[in-house]
């Protein structure tokens, strides 16, 4: 991807991405190369209800459009990317779960054409993740790969042949349920054992503090002053890094989760690549050699183990924005 | 598919497909429209090895070329399954585990082409049937369905978009390996419990025998003339026809293991079909109650159960043969 920064030419053109999360509103201007020429991230604040929401987007929207660098471009679409179930066709956010009121069954798109006067198109927010790190970041030229995300959650997205694989009612990717141990922990989705519930980032900390609580040596009851609520993701890893064997172990059992998951996608999917990104994937390094044990020890038909590239995601915090614009070039360059 | 035995207009075309398998050698020669006008099936014998299996499918080749039916037409090319791993660039069969003596880098498709002075195409043998469903099959017009063959072993394909999925190295479909129980039975592959090692034709056998062993109630024992070394799947399936419930109780814990292996392919790829062929299909109407139930408690995220379509193959054991002789069709149609 290129800087921004530069000259603005005459007649350019430019589409905007919006990451529409439970925390925040992460938006992106860029031209049809990836490069980017205005960002804006801003708190959701999802209890003021979808049209406070949406009137956040429209003046990020506006604000964009007015900004000296875009003034002479011209805008040409508008991408909206949801941590939640979309109808794509629609232009309906379905239900958005982060989202704390009122988000089911909402039009967003008429309400952005609308009030944007541009044409707008939305998709799942881990989706358009998948699209950004394919065009412009991690996976460039792969034909064929998988983006997991780390997080609160755990999703997904596949790439086959070259393309953004939606399925065949638009929800194709959702790794974090699949089923790993089936007598495993209850998900909250309603399922046992799912990747979500034994490797989400919450399941991670739940983790942590039982064992902690357990009494085994560690300096994580030191890195949060005895709170044991504190523990969160970010802590776990600090202690790792200091070497804290019982920090360690739980990233061993992080990667062995995502290893089992993984080494799934590999037989049956046989992709060149596997991305990881979202929060927890800042753990990558701690992460990559034991994911790799696992799936060694697990696949044995198929794949070759050794082609296989493991990476972590390259756009970061931005990918959905990004992948968000791409989402409507892609949309409007078939028109 | 329409049937054989009309009359043969000058000029048409066809295409022979032959599906290598440990016990048999099946063969079809088929036109565009997937009309058969000539079969044949006849045992591997692979302990002779290499040379003399190759030599058999030419004769059956040859066999066909000058049969009264086909003797005015024109033979465009040849496909070749095989069970196992393939190089289909090279035409090279690497590895063929049911075959028994010397299938391994065998250079088939340059002695095929080279003896039969025709163009000639590999594929493994569970792609090919997919394909075949996919083409003339349950799956015709369907552009997203996963083939599930149960039988020794359980394989798979994919067909995404249309068209055969094979992935970065095309060994995607392996969903036998699929690891379902982390902590399972041991799979031949090396890994634990596999969707195979828990759900193929010797899995449900093992199952039979042990619970047969521990003295439940059954009539098993009766149908086997008390050789529990008898017991194969067709027993326990004409065992629960006839209501024993300790036979109905293995089926839906076959159906189960399914269950669990589909709803993973669910939410990755939300799939219109699965198709469920292979020789224990054959008592598809014992598992696909159970099948959608286990879906149904695990399945949350992504798809709408309701609108899944689980059906049985159509082409039965030709299925194999068809694809291949379609593998040929693709592969020439591209030139």
């Amino acid at each position: 991807m290129e800087s921004s920064g530069e000259t603005v030419q005459l007649k350019q053109y430019y589409y905007i991405g919006v990451d529409l999360g439970g925390t925040n509103i992460k938006a992106v201007a860029i031209n049809k190369h990836g490069k980017i020429f205005c960002e804006k991230n801003i708190p959701t604040e999802s209890e003021y209800g979808p049209p406070a929401v949406i009137r956040k987007i429209i003046s990020i929207i506006d604000n964009f459009k007015t900004s000296k660098k875009l003034s002479k471009m011209k805008l040409v679409g508008i991408g909206i990317a949801v941590a939640g179930v979309v109808d794509m066709d629609q232009g309906v956010c379905k239900f958005l779960p982060n989202l704390l009121t009122g988000w089911k069954d909402i039009p967003i798109i008429t309400q952005i054409e609308k009030q944007s006067n541009s044409k707008a198109f939305l998709i799942n927010d881990v989706r358009a993740t998948t699209l950004g790190e394919k065009t412009f970041g991690a996976g460039q030229g792969v034909e064929n790969l998988i983006c997991i995300t780390l997080g609160t959650g755990i999703g997904g997205g596949v790439v086959i042949n070259g393309q953004i694989y939606f399925g065949s009612e638009g929800v194709a990717g959702e790794i974090g349920h699949q089923i790993i141990e089936p007598y495993g922990p209850r998900c909250t989705c309603g399922s046992r054992g799912c990747l979500e519930a034994l490797a989400s980032g919450p399941a991670l900390c739940s983790q942590a503090i039982k064992l902690v609580k357990q009494g085994s040596d560690t300096i994580i009851r030191d890195l949060v002053d005895n709170d044991l609520n504190k523990i969160d993701p970010l802590v776990v890893e600090n202690a790792a890094r200091q070497g804290d064997m019982l920090a360690l172990e739980i990233w061993e059992r992080e990667a062995y989760y995502l290893g089992l998951a993984i080494a799934n996608l590999l037989v049956v999917l046989n992709p060149e690549m596997i991305i990881i990104g979202g929060g927890i994937s800042k753990a990558a390094d701690l992460l990559f050699e034991p994911i790799k044990k696992t799936i060694r020890q697990r696949v044995f038909v198929g794949p070759d183990i050794d082609k296989l590239k493991l990476v972590r995601s390259k756009l970061g915090d931005e990918a959905g924005a990004i992948g968000a614009a791409i989402w409507a070039m892609l949309n409007l360059s078939k028109k």
